[in-house]
């Protein structure tokens, strides 16, 4: 185990946790006791009916997606859903190199995939809750991995699915954009393998990668309008220090290189061969895939490539000089925009499949 | 010096030397027996009116456009034009880190600006060729900023200007960009502040540099579409292993930090007292503002942001999946839309300012 001070309640809010056993990851490793971290807001109704999932990004945890889009008043209200937010393996709370004992931890901790996430919440879902239809699966980036996951595995559940800024298949460009994070880690010789005494030691490989971030993380035009300004720094490397650096240093190296794994590989295409027409073709959730303009890593283009093979699918980009981190809502026109198109997808109808009540 | 096997004239073809001496820098440093590295193709016509500049990007050197760009029947044909391709300080050429004796040797190269460029070739027209008017100043990226730098500082002498997918003033996007460069590169506890044995011991530092290029060098669609294929590469691994650290692994480690901190330094603003309008404002020549679509860190909003303060101009966007590398001409039709915007340039009637004769 590793002595950080990051990954607490304290900082993250209450978790649950799901026991899952010796459970078995697709890349053929098993790992034991391992566990699903989760939060929940509202309650389950007695059909059953009223839950949406909602997974998280890289290096994130639930309680940035939760302290940033549930509410009541809000679309994500839990007066009237019940809102579950799994973490992500890797996350620090979730089975993760942080908190699993030898032999799998830190350096040696297994390569995970998106897949696993998803196997593990399927059994949170139908053992913990009973439950058998999600009125919305939504997520951001690593969020919207796990969105498409959903929604190509298990049709029959997600009536609606709402992923932002990620693909289903990770496209070439991104697959580099995250090897560089990784490798921007390892370069530090102070990660030695996953085998540092504190993470506080891998600093200059933290800062490193936290750098790449900066350069792709939000849109050139962000930096040149000074739109940090509006939110508090004062300059830009007061932005780069406090915002990019405040961000990814106190994180584990290793938690990180789960996750970023994880994203690399992602693929819904696994299930069909390699056929993302295919793959995408398996969706009959209603879907409103939303890019956020000027994205560097998920360009507009590379969502409109991958919406236009799914059924029942609208394009809804959103304009802002954030780029990718238009989901950390710094801006009200951002909360506001974002808020719109998960009110507008919760409001439509669906046709629910045979054997589910009506909504 | 360094032993170094790479900046020789069988790799970048036979140089002349122009002897500075003691050259003053602009950050106060002089640089004892300082000399610019030179090319020239055609003749210099009597009247000394046939002379075009052309100076290089970062990690280049002028091989590297001449034999791209300039050949008999193409805009830049030395049958017509006296052709000057000067190397950039830190190109191994022209004074560097490789070719400096202490103090300045390696890691004690002193901090060089655009600007000293300039002045050093500015001296090489007026001195040695007596040229007093260029019917063009061309160049990309790292040339593009000397070309401002020439726009700007010598209206009276440059009649034409073609900066293609390079600003004036540096943004902060690109600030933060190439500072990635030089923090991959000093990652690597080999670099040992400059003062390495051989280039090759930076190879990781090396590597991770080069791989912050291969995720911004091109366009996310490159990669999507395959655009490696058609020029000779069989796989995604082929052609980062073979083009983008084939093209930087053999380079000198402080030579490349010397040029990207002169990059990212690169302001005409110096001359203006900060005020960009006013420093556009001085340009005379007739411009060709040429960016390249999908340029992830000269976008094509930053040219046009600049071209509209430059009063003889024109914003000529050059459509290619190769983003900013589409200089490198790999493709025929970048090739032709290159050489079609320099040759209507060429053919431009301009105004020469009082003084001078008619073209």
């Amino acid at each position: 185990m590793v002595d950080i001070n990051y990954y607490t309640e304290d900082i993250h809010g209450k978790h649950e946790y799901f026991e899952l056993g010796n459970f078995e990851l697709e890349m053929g490793v098993t790992l034991p006791n391992a566990r699903l971290a989760y939060k929940t807001f509202g309650q389950l109704n007695q059909a059953k009916d009223n839950a949406i999932l909602f997974p998280h990004m890289y290096s994130g945890t639930s309680h940035d997606m939760d302290k940033r889009f549930v509410g009541e008043g809000r679309p994500l209200d839990p007066t009237k859903y019940f809102i579950i937010l799994p973490g992500q393996f890797g996350n620090g709370f979730s089975s993760s190199p942080t908190n699993t004992p030898p032999p799998f931890d830190r350096g040696f901790f297994p390569q995970v995939m998106i897949g696993d996430d998803v196997r593990a919440q399927h059994r949170l879902l139908t053992e913990r809750f009973g439950i058998e239809r999600l009125q919305l699966v939504l997520g951001w980036s690593m969020g919207a991995e796990q969105t498409y996951e959903w929604a190509v595995r298990h049709p029959d559940m997600v009536l609606r699915a709402c992923p932002f800024a990620g693909t289903a298949k990770t496209t070439p460009h991104d697959w580099l954009f995250v090897k560089t994070h990784e490798d921007a880690i390892k370069a530090d010789p102070a990660w030695n393998g996953g085998f540092y005494e504190r993470q506080s030691d891998v600093h200059a490989g933290l800062h490193l990668h936290a750098e790449v971030w900066s350069v792709m993380g939000v849109t050139q035009r962000f930096y040149k309008e000074e739109a940090w300004r509006p939110v508090g720094y004062s300059s830009l490397e007061d932005f780069c220090d406090r915002y990019w650096d405040g961000w990814f240093l106190p994180m584990d190296p290793n938690n990180l290189l789960t996750m970023a794994w994880k994203w690399r590989h992602g693929d819904v295409t696994r299930h069909t061969n390699g056929d993302l027409a295919a793959a995408l073709g398996r969706i009959t959730a209603k879907t409103f895939v939303v890019p956020f303009s000027g994205d560097m890593f998920f360009p507009v283009e590379d969502h409109a490539y991958e919406q236009a093979m799914i059924p029942d699918s609208q394009l809804r980009v959103i304009e802002s000089p954030w780029g990718h981190f238009t989901m950390f809502i710094d801006r009200d026109e951002d909360r506001q925009a974002i808020d719109s198109v998960i009110g507008e997808l919760l409001a439509t109808s669906v046709r629910v499949p045979a054997g589910a009540g009506t909504r």
